[in-house]
């Protein structure tokens, strides 16, 4: 023991005044000093963090999009929200049994940090379960909330609040989420929740549940169907709300479609009614929003459509960057892929450029309208794409390739040639019509599937450093959980 | 004016006694308050920079090598060295004049900070030259080198030590050369610097100077060719010596061509050389690696050789890495590439795998080799594809395919469809197996050009947190003169 004579207090004074002077004069924090690692870590933790996945949102993509708000708005420095977070990373994104992910092992990998098979939510290759960041984040007492232009039993959603073998088990999926406890849904996919003979089209249920009403006694409020679009639009979250909108038969419009009729709210606005209400019940929230559609256009190979869903995807970010510059020092938002879709590759042939003006002249999606346009009138349908698809001034060779296929789409006959004319849940003359356009623009597309190729990633907020770097899709979960002193399955 | 009192000598006796207590608590280094900030500038600047350009090397580059890498090591966690630096971010990669840049553009945004129009070397659209990191680094008495393994007046090498309307203008790039007082210069190209009638076949010059001689007698060592390569692997720098090597009449080999002869140096053994002569000076280095023909076999549609240079590049980089763990403290390496060539994407048709087993029975590059292999005996070629490309199980649709091409190549027409069977500089039949190649990958490619797509960067050591993010081209460089105190032109 020292004796606490004049000289030791002395040299304590020195000390304090020392750090005081320090403290002033650097970011040191002498408080640090006396805390314990887990209050320090939990310091570190940020209180509201955004989970933003863009599915099949590869680095293509963002940058198309990016090069299209460029044209749209005349402004050449133009950026899309994503790329100008102060960090970024690049992810991997294989699968336990395949180098190309599913939408399901991916999201598993990001939802809980394990690899498993394609097709698989949330459960290891064996079929164990594994918690994920938002059962994590209601463990430690936050707020959470999914939200997808998808439907809310499709995969990347699922990951969040259920596990099941096959992602293909949509109804057991939107079962599980009753007990999930998760306070906000948005989405679509009203089919997987609604008993049989249902007003909104066939439920896609086996059983005669109707877990709408079931979630309504536990609690939700309910806005099932795109009808209540308006409804959703003026409601007020309460402090202890829990909600859950079903605003779609199957997935929410194509962003393309949604602007030609603004009737179902965009996924800026369901994001922003999900802050609302997390945020007042101040302990905190988790919210995951899935920029969904990214990836069915991309599958279908619509560059424009990919383009609309990337930048809704970036108004949606917007929203949590707005809520970010209130909560600076409380505010995590990470924005991730789960995989690239379609090898979208933004050059072809032999040809230096890449021409997006074209693309403001079409006006729908292909998955969703141009597939059903051609039955059996070519006239009709090339009126068609003259007026909707900014295709009035076909060249012979383009005419004739349309015309082909028609041809095959006359024949009735499905063992076409793949490559060329896309899988048959496509039509061969909006396949055809797709490729026109992206040609015009110079792009081209390697497959209607995903790929393999590694993704970016982008943060800003509270712990953002975390998530730079060169990543594994697992990495990404770790990175969050040990931020957040959240304990993945082992 | 203060008077000095025992007050305020207590005072100043506390802070000084404080800050000494800080420096041993904190990293800050009170030491510093003492200091201008030019000087705190030069301190923050690492002695010894590597400027690694991967020309065409896109995230699919960087993938497929790795996935190749964890195939022949058997070892699932197997990574690319540049895909495990500490540091990543994300460029873009556009010209003044294209969304699609050319190297000469992207290079002399990469080397000055400046967009330019496709094909200029280091001038601005309007022709006014830009100064070089490589020159600015001159000007701050460092020591330079430029390595490739392209020719040393192909455009990336060339942006770094000269100025030109035009990449074409290799004569010219040669001359200027000599005048560059670059320290080290290692790649390929000398039919640009000899005189007519030279012995390593036809020169390229159109006077009759023997740039070689002229390097030598400017206190340069001279490496003239690929017979002068045991010579070069012998040789042992000096303090002071300055190196021209140009061992190949164009570009160095494809590493999958130089593997199986293994005369010429290595990418990684001509940078080696490169650490050894610029750090015998000890005044510090500016070593730019060029990993150059990644974008030649892109071009070509050639998988492999992609894999291969990639590799090959990572072993170079292997090389500055083992000289930044002798010099942790005072070495920057940033990995970049220029833009993306090819569109690879890592998927194809509706498959969700990626298969690069096969890829290990390719033995010879497209561009160099096989583009010559079929001389009108459809046996021969069968055969040589067979032993040399692992195509001994051709299916009956592959080899009529490839049959197609051969007839088309017979008639020597050259108007052929150039998205089956590429530009006419290729060869339809190698075009057709490198795609056959690829498609049992379950690869394809977009483009025999460049793409737009954004591309990944990564970095480690002294200052590289100033190399992640979303960056453009030109702000790589930028972060580069600002960290290093050079002053870019305006």
């Amino acid at each position: 023991m020292f004796k606490k004579n004049l000289f030791t207090r002395f040299l304590v004074a020195v000390l304090l005044i020392g750090l005081i002077v320090a403290n002033g004069l650097t970011s040191f924090d002498g408080n640090k000093l006396f805390k314990s690692i887990e209050a320090e870590a939990a310091e570190n933790a940020p209180k509201y963090v955004f989970y933003f996945i863009g599915d099949g949102l590869g680095a293509a993509q963002r940058q198309i999009a990016e090069y299209y708000k460029q044209e749209v708005t005349g402004d050449k420095n133009a950026k899309l929200l994503m790329n100008t977070l102060p960090v970024a990373g690049i992810n991997t994104t294989y699968s336990a049994d395949t180098l190309v992910t599913d939408s399901a092992a991916a999201g598993t990998a990001l939802a809980t940090g394990h690899k498993t098979n394609n097709g698989m939510i949330s459960q290891k290759p064996d079929g164990t379960s594994v918690k994920s960041l938002i059962e994590l984040a209601e463990e430690k007492g936050m707020a959470t909330g999914i939200v997808t232009t998808t439907r809310l039993t499709h995969a990347t959603p699922a990951v969040f609040a259920a596990h099941n073998a096959s992602r293909n088990n949509e109804n057991d999926i939107a079962v599980e989420f009753l007990e999930s406890g998760v306070d906000y849904f948005a989405g679509g996919g009203n089919r997987h929740f609604v008993p049989q003979n249902w007003k909104w089209g066939k439920s896609k249920r086996t059983d005669d549940r109707n877990l709408l009403t079931e979630f309504n006694n536990k609690g939700y409020t309910v806005f099932a169907s795109k009808d209540d679009s308006a409804a959703f639009r003026k409601y007020e979250p309460k402090m202890g709300d829990k909600v859950i909108a079903t605003l779609a038969y199957s997935h929410l419009p194509y962003e393309i479609d949604r602007k030609q009729t603004d009737e179902s709210p965009s996924l800026g606005e369901i994001t922003q009614k999900g802050i609302e209400l997390l945020s007042k019940a101040d302990k905190g929230f988790f919210l995951m929003v899935e920029g969904g559609r990214i990836d069915h256009a991309c599958h279908a190979n619509d560059a424009v459509g990919s383009i609309h869903d990337t930048l809704a995807f970036d108004d949606a970010i917007a929203k949590a960057y707005e809520f970010y510059q209130k909560h600076p020092e409380e505010t995590l938002i990470v924005v991730v892929g789960d995989h690239e879709t379609g090898g979208m590759g933004l050059g072809f042939g032999k040809n230096y450029f890449v021409k997006v003006d074209g693309l403001k002249d079409v006006k729908a999606s292909v998955e969703d309208v141009l597939i059903d346009k051609y039955d059996g009138d070519k006239e009709a349908y090339f009126k068609y794409i003259a007026e909707n698809f900014g295709l009035n001034d076909l060249t012979e060779e383009e005419k004739a390739k349309i015309i082909k296929a028609m041809d095959i789409k006359d024949s009735k006959k499905e063992d076409y040639d793949l490559v060329t004319y896309g899988p048959n849940y496509y039509c061969p003359v909006a396949v055809t019509t797709t490729h026109i356009i992206s040609e015009r623009t110079n792009i081209q597309w390697t497959t209607y599937a995903h790929s393999a190729t590694s993704i970016p990633m982008s943060a800003i907020g509270k712990g953002a450093e975390n998530f730079g770097g060169y990543k594994d899709n697992t990495e990404i979960a770790k990175a969050m959980a040990n931020l957040m002193g959240f304990e993945l399955t082992k």
